[in-house]
């Protein structure tokens, strides 16, 4: 891509309602822009990111044998009081043209539960897993930290069906295992861990994933002796870790970027999901529910992995792997040594932006690059030319080399 | 992937409130499932569908400089007031817990106008092209015809910024082949026309894509002499064909799959969007819009290329591209060359169904291979392999023959 015809390029005007790194420097780098309190419009660089998240999520809900499928944003109302939520503070109601009263869906327990219904009949069917990646909607009171409490957002939504308890348990463990991978592919992996929270009426615990990061909003107490965490309202309850027994508590800060969860018979029960065991008894199904936020994710991204120049993202969701800059583009041969190696990259499907304005400063280009925080950085100019070559930085270090165009390899 | 694990399989039984073929097919068949009047579920061979179509066309898009970025659902009410537009009875109103009054975006002119003024300058910033593929709301009186008018449904829409209404029209011009493309890869190029529509305030005509079909509910009239037609609202102003001026138009029916306008300054004087030209002077954007509807293509795909077993999709958007069909398979040899064909033609990555059911007759597997519409059917049984192999049909056909697995080529 050439950054001269890129839609949304830099600003060096921090938003004045910015309220959160995130906000501000996805803001600034032309990741997003704000439509409106807690709705964000994704430009072409921003929606790269999101895609990629999105996508090593799919990878790895495929991986565990979710099916994907797509449920509406729009949902009956009558769903909502067959569950009893329809009072929630964060729906958004709505009226069509023939009264009918809508929701526009914060999450889906209302719409598959019924759906499951059509096709489930028996044992035969179970288990079952189907996830969607769908825009979600909250009321929020107050929407704030740019991407990481949104009214509009990205989820990735998991539901499982089993025919015993013991069953949604083995999968609730295979879930447990594909998030800590899905959060190691997203360079969370360190930093990122498995919390202890209530598990509402039928399950003593759920889980959250929880990155610490000091901008968080959530606090958590992480054992010291073992890699868990509980969260505020297990630590009203009980004051030792539940997975070691260490009463080593410490508090830190921390985002939630992920949270499973047993339903049970919750919302079998409300909607009478049944199935017919093999001894021909119907029975309830056993659920579960497994939720992501890749939008979230993409501001905890940056809130965790940035430094005062800008942004530097993890390889696995970088918009771009080179960022290529031409100075010097007022001579020729510069300007063809750059075009060339920039078509020499595209041509081996290398995912470069090039910078090629011919009339932005040498600073002015890489102040762009550091705060756009492409993992690599090369330089073609009339010096690196004369030292042989092309000037190659990663962004996580301050270390410059020259090589020869040829022997560059991702 | 498994047919007895797959989510969403067929059903014998024609929902009672199909009101289309396309409907009627799609849920029999176990595509989709209607959440509310105009409002579906994609279940996982119907996504697989609604993702090939979305996918082609964000391919054509990108070819033509289109630049993806993705935009909210939600936009304020002000945003519509400012066009004048916020009295449309098809829009979606709702109010927010901070008295926020939102609108369910049905198109986004109201949307992408103010966005493309914080990144548009100068001519040097201009042609621009931005696309997305996006859920859209329309609070339609009465949907109906499936996925062919819903309240809720998938849409592409282009928006095209230029300095001249020159180079605005040269642009319409290349979105226009686009589309033809677009079409052509559908399997709909042959049946598709370009139809003269009106152009409302600022040009003379807009144009729509209209794919000929007896459940059209559009009325086109195609001239004769050519490949054009002209919509209900042109031929009442003239009984002409604009292109080459024959009178013989003759009425047929059509499926409206496209639209491209020319906005002209419509939404640019609404939104005040300006640059600055060559010599310095303040100029009002011209704009086009584009629209394709991947949700209603789908609809329309099946209205066209069924018969009376079921569905016939083109292979360039078919959920799978072969239907393996197992029978037989309590014998072991033969389930042993049944499994054994589904996991080497997995590991070829060619997109196999496998109806590995071991209780359904020869007939049910035969008639849901029918319904569904992959491109080619490939049946292993104790007869095709006494035969000496596999036995293949194409579902466009009735001619059956068999190979063996190894000679097997898409």
């Amino acid at each position: 891509m050439l950054y001269s015809k890129l839609f949304g390029k830099s600003t060096k005007n921090l938003p004045a309602d910015a309220d959160s790194v995130n906000a501000g420097l996805l803001t600034r780098a032309g990741f997003i822009q704000k439509q409106l309190s807690g709705v964000y419009n994704y430009l072409p660089l921003g929606l790269r990111v999101l895609t990629k998240i999105q996508q090593i999520i799919r990878e790895e809900m495929n991986a565990i044998g979710g099916q994907e499928i797509f449920m509406p944003v729009l949902s009956s109302e009558d769903s909502w009081i067959a569950t009893k939520r329809h009072q929630m503070p964060v729906l958004f109601h709505l009226l069509g043209q023939d009264d009918i009263r809508y929701v526009l869906n914060p999450t889906h327990e209302e719409v598959v539960t019924p759906l499951a219904q059509k096709y489930l009949f028996s044992y035969r069917d179970l288990p079952l897993a189907v996830y969607q990646i769908q825009t979600k909607f909250r009321n929020e009171p107050r929407a704030k930290s740019g991407l990481l409490r949104g009214r509009e957002f990205s989820m990735k939504d998991l539901y499982s069906f089993h025919a015993t308890e013991s069953d949604l348990d083995h999968y609730y463990d295979i879930v447990k295992n594909a998030y800590f991978k899905i959060f190691q592919r997203l360079g969370l992996g360190d930093i990122t861990v498995l919390t202890f929270a209530t598990g509402g009426e039928f399950s003593r615990y759920s889980h959250e994933f929880q990155t610490i990061s000091d901008n968080g909003e959530d606090t958590i107490y992480l054992c010291s002796k073992c890699r868990v965490a509980v969260n505020k309202e297990i630590i009203a309850e009980q004051s030792t870790c539940p997975e070691c027994g260490s009463a080593d508590l410490q508090p830190v800060k921390a985002i939630e970027v992920g949270n499973i969860f047993k339903l049970r018979t919750k919302f079998s029960d409300a909607f009478n999901l049944r199935y017919l065991d093999e001894s021909g008894q119907n029975q309830l199904v056993e659920m579960g529910c497994y939720g992501i936020g890749p939008s979230r994710i993409m501001g905890t991204l940056v809130e965790v992995f940035h430094d005062d120049k800008g942004i530097i993202w993890p390889k696995s969701v970088a918009p771009y792997q080179v960022h290529l800059i031409g100075l010097d583009l007022f001579d020729i041969e510069t300007k063809n040594q750059a075009d060339n190696l920039y078509q020499q990259l595209t041509d081996q499907k290398v995912e470069v932006l090039y910078d090629d304005r011919p009339d932005s400063t040498a600073g002015e280009k890489f102040a762009d690059a550091d705060l756009i925080g492409i993992p690599i950085r090369l330089v073609v100019s009339k010096r690196s030319l004369e030292k042989g070559g092309v000037e190659i930085k990663s962004r996580s270090s301050t270390e410059t080399k020259i090589i020869s165009p040829d022997d560059f390899r991702l």
